[in-house]
């Protein structure tokens, strides 16, 4: 391969520090300590790349179960981990499950349909399931009147080896939202059909509201790559787990009323000095961040000015130690001094979508 | 590899028309004729990847001519088509030359600096290059005073091979933009000066411009991926170059004033009919289409309500044939019916974003 060949700024670089996932990890297992701490690992480890996380997660904690969105990520999933336990949160099509029982994933069983089709399975390896009911964020799950029938026919039951019993929040990332103590009442109600299979409720931000909340098992996501999902301060600052990194393309002086970018968004009021950066929107840096966000160059703080172009963003670098300022030189952008929280507030975007948009023109480096 | 063997179903899908790229690029060939037409494959192909599409355009269209982003893009690139004359228009580090003259890549010579280095390099294998002058985007390119300095050094001249002297417009998506005559006149200015040299102004805005704008080459992008570059209506429709698809993984019945998805934003106000779909905003489909973006069913629109997941839109089909809604059904949703230009105006994303941003988790088909 000709392209590996190629230094490291032949690209915008970004750096992913494993150890510490493995940090928010034990942070989650902590806050949680009488229930099981899982991984969801969904979306590629939210943009993380699985095959990278999952066996750090599996070899260096203690965590031996995680969650997947779909069938094809469970594949992903077992090579890079065999011994993992791998739920889908997906659930399951009937063509599909030759698959799970092949490769040994748990379904997570969201409609009757799907559990009827389970326990119809013969197969002496059918691995154990999940049985996902829904209280109140109506994607996914059993309804109520699904839920009333399952629980009225113990000869469907009996021909299930149901090994998890859970629920999503739908507003857990709003700690006062009324929902949280609703979906929590409904799902102790339901708990109480199933004394002796262990119960899962909480996403990152049901951690966060307490141990009511944990049950036998916790599935935090967001908070294992760096996020806060509540709008509160946590106990104690997680830890931000990846870094974006430019390169200055180029630097060039402007004269007063001379304008940056598409569209001619920004004009300079006084002359003034603008670096060319190597990343864009191409790379999951969003256009929102067009004359609102901002940079690092060393321990400075630098506005983007202008819109954000596909592979580059322009800074205003008038005001900096020219000495900061070199063609070559790397400027900071998510990671270190701006952490997914800022990133959102000043993008109006959410932290997951920043978080699972990163893209994939990086030179990617794991720490 | 386990996950190949794994049914197209296992995930989403994105199909890719290659024959479609191949007919805008036609369409922009005969727009153009008195032009060489390029093709910008940067950023992977908007994303629709290079390997794929390149060769495409090199082996069955007269396109030979094809432009970077970077160093690392045109490693790839010489990979997938080793014939084709590569620019990149990031420019130059110094250190980068040696890769630039062992892979046959030219660059875009964004500043003196960059000149001078590219001049003094006196390995007999130098490739030709491009020299950029800028004319009001202010992100690249030769300022007016570093212009009025190259034209004056004819020595720094004579030391280089230039094959192209570019510029790039700034409002070319915006016809009536004073910008873009202003551009056009300078662009002429500095043409004069190299009487020889082709000469390139025209991204595909800039095509749409007129003749005037054509010079001898155009640099189409968006408009060979099926995006509209001008808020006019086309002499004749481009084509649509890609089509997601998701399935239904549930269909659910909810009462009247129970909630969608996270944070509770849509509720149902009468009894309604709901189908979860497995895409989200981590394939790229963004949160903004939570509440206002729609889907097709077969031919039939369907809104999405409640907040796009991460992995799940729900929509409601309530009044949606019940012969058409079925689990494991397949539904559309950018492509086909929703341009483009459609998903842009609902979402306020740029097609450029929407069409980079598709993510990486689908099931590709190329046809």
């Amino acid at each position: 391969m000709i392209s590996t060949d190629f230094p490291t700024n032949a690209q915008a670089t970004l750096t992913i520090w494993r150890d510490h996932i493995l940090n928010n990890y034990a942070y989650c297992d902590n806050l949680s300590s009488g229930a099981e701490c899982s991984a969801v690992v969904k979306a590629n480890a939210y943009g993380m790349d699985i095959d990278q996380i999952a066996p750090a997660l599996f070899n260096d904690t203690g965590c031996k179960t995680f969650f997947v969105a779909n069938l094809a990520e469970a594949g992903k999933l077992r090579q890079a981990v065999p011994e993992a336990i791998i739920y889908v949160l997906g659930g399951i099509l009937p063509s599909h499950i030759p698959y799970y029982i092949a490769h040994n994933i748990r379904p997570v069983l969201n409609d009757l349909a799907q559990i009827r089709a389970w326990a119809d399975c013969q197969d002496s390896n059918r691995p154990t399931c999940a049985i996902h009911f829904d209280t109140g964020i109506n994607r996914l799950g059993l309804t109520n009147a699904e839920r009333e029938t399952f629980f009225n026919d113990s000869a469907l039951q009996k021909k299930l080896n149901v090994a998890l019993v859970m629920s999503h929040l739908a507003c857990a990332d709003t700690p006062d939202h009324p929902m949280n103590q609703q979906q929590l009442n409904d799902f102790k109600t339901i708990r109480k059909y199933f004394p002796d299979t262990p119960a899962s409720l909480a996403n990152s931000g049901g951690i966060l509201l307490g141990p009511e909340y944990h049950f036998d098992m916790v599935r935090p996501g967001l908070i294992l790559y760096g996020g806060n999902p509540t709008n509160r301060n946590l106990p104690e600052p997680i830890k931000s787990v990846f870094q974006i990194d430019g390169t200055i393309l180029q630097l060039r002086k402007l004269e007063a009323g001379q304008a940056v970018g598409y569209d001619a968004t920004w004009t300079a009021e006084k002359p003034c000095h603008i670096a060319t950066i190597n990343i864009g929107y191409a790379d999951g840096y969003p256009q929102l961040f067009g004359n609102c966000g901002w940079a690092y160059l060393k321990n400075t703080k630098v506005p983007i000015v202008g819109r954000v172009s596909m592979d580059m963003i322009t800074l205003d670098v008038t005001d900096i130690n020219p000495e900061l300022v070199k063609v070559g030189g790397m400027v900071e952008l998510i990671g270190g001094h701006i952490t997914l929280e800022m990133a959102s507030e000043v993008s109006t975007l959410s932290q997951y979508e920043i978080l699972t948009g990163v893209g994939d023109r990086y030179q990617r480096i794991y720490r």
